[in-house]
């Protein structure tokens, strides 16, 4: 049996792993903005990148660097306030030193530092900064819960709070544990976007095994979720296995709880990353069913998460189904509106696509809640999806028009 | 030498046609929202409508009649407030039952009255409010400008003002008038969403003749906008002529003339329209070049115009243009970061993909403006779209999350 704890109460840290974070200058504001997780002998990494063909310096860095090794990660470092990206040869050569001179001082080949990046496109990234504080960082290292929480908070950029998943299983008397640390409150989007989500695991595994399972974890979570539609640069998810716990991968009971429990820890994080989202008053827990392919249902999904006009309904707590219909007829899947139902909470508010009776102020009273279920059947077929997507506030504009000034 | 007319200084009125307009009663507000266009003699049209999939009524309704007359319209009903739509069987039954009771009225058949309705959508459709009000609204018919502009008010939904144009040419001794109504302010988008258009001229055409006109004045205005990526399930476009003027389409001169008449009315509407959009701040005047194909320079306009970053950066006059670079690269074209250049205003702000040293307070002045442009080069083609868009404002939520309550 899985258990899983969500931050801040309780971090399960898995063996091999330790971890350090500071403010070294980066962000104006003086807050934390650079995080170290060592793996003292060593992980084997899986690793997703965004899709968007503008890409960061630390991605095509650290992308090079999985190939030259094979998978093979000693050190992962972060830094949060500026991204690295749109900043050309001159951003890529600040990457590699950094890599370089960190893994000097860890005693380590350059390609077995990741680098990750976050925060304002197009400045030059300050290395410097980065460098003159490698020193300390790397002395600062732990294993303890402390240092897990000051990771993920040196990672936040307009987050308001850290997000932490961990989860431990027993398999053949070894336990296992994985942990989740991830950022990202806006440009949250199916793809990756501007999220970075490390994994870290004391399973033994190979890099080619852990792949597939990341990839399908991460199709069940991380791209099934939307803030803004947004799609960012720097989005990157990294697992990694230290193989300390003995337990192996290879074991297909071993496999199969593993999956569960990455797809189970994914999960959470995408909760506290939606919940977390910029301006968010409402999380919605978009059904999409009935569709001919869980392709179409999430064509679906997407549509309805980023329509403008859906999304500023649910700001609203405005049970105006119309707009969620209009947004699913405009997606260019070949819809029958008079096949289609909507339910808000436990009513059905549209019937074959017209106007079913409901009690308003009872749609009304649930979208106010935190969090509402919204389904959509499309009476087309068998597939569905679970989307969580959020509303649009005023203050979602705010924090966003401000942004870089 | 054409002579534009902008609304509301100076309206000129195409021969054979009356207009006239009242509050029936739909609007809660009690503002006028029912409208009239009559054509005594009757019109050849050629109409275009919204590619949503769930469509209204009044839209199937419409499209039925033109197909049975051939394109002959002999008036236009037009009502604001409810949009008769996912109202089902009723609501055509509704729709019908008003087309022919005006048709009765007027003394032409049921055919030959074209219906069209804007509002919120999956509400019944308040028939008898309108059949009350059709002898009144009959009777008052003018030619006169404020007939016109009464029209043009009665048809508004959030729309902060009436949307005219007019223009005026010579072809042959004889002098052409064309006229264009539209309303539409949120939802608006590609592939006409939530607007309705309706141009009226006195040129003879056949219907057969008008609508490659009227679908090659749209691509080039109206489907090269953009406030909120919305598309609505009640756009409509119909284009209306008399034949008055005795001058004919067939002459390739007129032709010529009417044609560049056409787009430089719809061009004028669309400017209307989107400085209108809701809690719009800014206009921007995208202009994306040397792409592989308009297609392509479409797309990426479009998923720039689409970007909530990239739109709340503008509404915070912020050259934020790693956020546009970012949008381009996400929208699925195969770009080449390193060719992209990006202008805000007379300022290169980025060049091969990376900063380009640029004065920031002067681009922000010129992004604090009411309108900005802003060119992105693809460098990949020789194809150019210039897209008109707008920011993206908290006053816009605001608007949209109290719509229907």
């Amino acid at each position: 049996m899985t258990r899983l704890q969500n931050s801040p109460e309780k971090i399960l840290v898995p063996r091999g792993f330790s971890f350090s974070a500071l403010a070294a200058g980066i962000k104006a504001s003086g807050r934390p903005d650079l995080a170290l997780a060592e793996v003292e002998a060593g992980a084997n990494a899986a690793a997703l990148f965004t899709k968007n063909r503008v890409v960061a310096a630390p991605l095509e860095v650290g992308q090079a660097s999985l190939r030259s090794t094979g998978g093979r990660v000693r050190a992962l470092l972060v830094n949060s306030g500026n991204a690295n990206c749109a900043t050309g040869a001159q951003g890529r050569r600040a990457c590699e030193r950094v890599c370089h001179e960190a893994a000097k001082l860890v005693g380590v080949k350059s390609t077995e530092v990741f680098p990750s990046s976050t925060g304002i496109i197009g400045v030059p990234f300050p290395a410097e900064k980065v460098l003159a504080a490698l020193p300390e960082l790397i002395a600062a290292k732990s294993q303890s819960e402390d240092a897990v929480l000051g990771f993920a908070r040196a990672i936040m950029t307009t987050d308001t709070r850290p997000k932490i998943a961990s989860a431990r299983f027993e398999a053949g008397g070894k336990q296992v544990t994985l942990l989740g640390i991830a950022k990202g409150s806006g440009m949250i989007h199916p793809n990756l976007a501007t999220m970075l989500v490390y994994l870290f695991t004391d399973i033994a595994a190979s890099a080619r095994d852990l792949k597939p399972l990341l990839r399908e974890a991460c199709d069940q979570s991380l791209n099934a979720m939307s803030v803004d539609g947004d799609t960012s640069t720097n989005d990157t998810v990294l697992l990694l296995a230290s193989g300390q716990s003995t337990a192996t991968l290879k074991e297909s009971k071993i496999r199969k709880q593993f999956a569960g429990t990455l797809t189970t820890v994914c999960h959470s994080l995408v909760e506290q990353i939606v919940s977390d989202g910029e301006g968010v008053q409402h999380v919605i827990r978009l059904q999409v069913e009935q569709a001919r392919s869980r392709e179409e249902a999430l064509t679906v999904a997407r549509a309805i998460a980023h329509s403008a006009l859906v999304k500023t309904a649910w700001a609203g707590a405005d049970p105006n189904w119309g707009r969620i219909l209009a947004a699913a007829g405009a997606c260019g899947v070949k819809l029958e509106p008079s096949r289609i139902r909507i339910f808000i909470a436990d009513q059905m508010v549209c019937r074959n696509g017209v106007a079913h009776p409901f009690d308003e102020q009872r749609a009304h009273n649930a979208l106010v809640q935190p969090d509402c279920d919204i389904c959509v059947q499309l009476g087309r077929g068998k597939s569905s999806v679970r989307f969580l997507t959020t509303d649009l506030t005023a203050e979602y504009v705010r924090i966003n028009a401000d942004y870089s000034t």
